[in-house]
């Protein structure tokens, strides 16, 4: 009834059930600018919702926090890229500090996956 | 399968899927005082959820952000007054910076809807 | 088709619908060190989820505030050690101070339920 992957004893980064796919809050890699951290965030949700049998064409929402709202003009540019156009998901966006100080921007998505 | 409103290429504002809606983040007016702006963020959630054929009776979830947690409680007047008698959803709050630096409050709506 | 408990007029702290049931933000008590309120706040997620018809074995996503991401290490220390072994969550964790100063940690649950 629930199906769980890539699962350790912190976290699972994929959760089915019901219909809905939650993943687990991806992150860019440390060190890396805004643009390059959203843009490598957005890789990983791609291969996780493939991994999930889903697609960025099934999200259903997403929340963002990004360490700080200055760069939240970066962060949507490559976003807006990446949305297919017409899927667009719920969105919301705050400013948090993240995990680690280098951390920019983490994702949250909520997705539907294909029975 | 999913049914998207009101999508740009940034965001839907209306997400259903399988019985639940998703809102994207709503906020009130710039400018505007903690009291406004949380009474105007609860009308356009109104707004939206009649649009998704849902109501406030029917939230599940509420994620509230203040950008000052000093003004937690001007903003749970206006909440608990809209609350509808035995139809609470469950609510978190925390302090989060939003979008615009005069923006005080955002709220995160997840809801049923009528089939 | 919507079930609530524990319902006051801000909040629910349980709402089922649909195979999913969601609980208010969980915080630990005021005054006590990041060890002691993560403790107590999964021990109230524990009987929360009871209330439900859940467990945490069915939990699909948390999402976690926590006040000062300093007191990161300590957080997880507990969660980890809570977390059955191949039933982990997707997760998310981001710094926010919340409604006390006093509180450290706040948990946000969404899980399955016993039909």
């Amino acid at each position: 009834m629930i199906e769980r992957q890539e699962t350790n004893k912190r976290m699972s980064k994929i959760v089915k059930h019901n219909g809905t796919v939650y993943l687990c809050g991806q992150v860019g890699n440390r060190g890396d600018n805004m643009t390059e951290q959203t843009t490598e965030c957005l890789r990983r949700i791609d291969e996780l919702l493939a991994q999930a049998g889903s697609n960025k064409e099934q999200i259903l929402q997403a929340i963002v926090w990004v360490a700080d709202m200055n760069e939240f003009q970066q962060m949507n540019e490559v976003w807006d890229a990446w949305v297919p156009e017409g899927h667009a998901p719920a969105r919301a966006c705050g400013e948090a500090k993240l995990a680690s100080p280098e951390l920019k921007v983490e994702i949250i998505i909520t997705a539907a996956y294909n029975a």
